[in-house]
């Protein structure tokens, strides 16, 4: 990526620190594809038409932030397996967001042939939306950041 | 960005297509300033550091893609503000989930001090969960790529 990059691993802001690790196009796309149950180098290497140097890059990357595990691949004992974590998985609801959006937004009438279901029952995936913790609906702009009680950001006026 | 870039912007994959769109890290963090209430050129420049061919480039194609819609500047009418449209809207729902996975994977305990509130009422934003149109609840990981009824897709096998 080009670009000044200004190290966000600091911030305040959630987006910015999930960003820092799965910010950039690929490594999405890579999460997405162990979704589809890819777990293999050449895999991920074939559906991505990735370099292979770059998708070892993201990987490793992958790894080293416990978005992946690596365990030997019980069919070729010298290779490795991806497998996301539970921290890899909780990715899913992001995914169902993009795809959501997506599916709203660059599609033309018509063309979109494919829907997110439940892995058992197949029955689609509800649309998400925003609501409060006590059940109010929010429209999905109708959110801002605000201090958390009981830490110091109640006494701070500058937001993350 | 580094790599042969695959054009997926034919791809049948909701994310894929959502990715073309605000995939590179950066794309994302000025749509998230966009919601923080940042209009102008410089303002959107001084809170992500970008050089200014970098941050025109991303604002440029946010625009061509009906992201942001400019309009005149009422302080500085020889200038622009730049404001999301209803579409750019929309990504509230994946920068709230991007929001909740870096709370959740991305700070020491006790080290976020912040979090989503309802613009309205400043009662917290719910955890974002997935669950079927019928109700069912279903797993972050618990989803896969199904035809959508009445489409080609139903007698296909491949999927996008």
């Amino acid at each position: 990526m080009k670009g000044k990059r200004t190290d966000l691993g600091d911030s305040q802001c959630g987006i910015a620190r999930s960003l820092q690790v799965v910010g950039d196009w690929w490594t999405l796309l890579i999460v997405r594809d162990a979704f589809k149950g890819k777990v293999r180098f050449g895999e991920f290497q074939k559906s991505l038409g990735l370099a292979k140097n770059i998708l070892s890059t993201r990987l490793k990357k992958l790894v080293d932030q416990g978005v992946f595990r690596i365990e030997a691949d019980p069919d070729a004992p010298a290779s490795h397996r991806y497998l996301l974590t539970p921290k890899g998985e909780k990715l899913g609801i992001t995914l169902v967001a993009l795809w959501q959006w997506g599916e709203e937004h660059c599609f033309a009438p018509g063309e979109l042939a494919y829907q997110l279901v439940d892995q058992s029952s197949a029955e689609p995936i509800a649309r998400l939306h925003l609501e409060t913790t006590g059940g109010k609906s929010v429209e999905a702009h109708g959110f801002r950041v605000g201090p958390r009680p009981g830490t110091r950001a109640g006494a701070q006026s500058r937001l993350p």
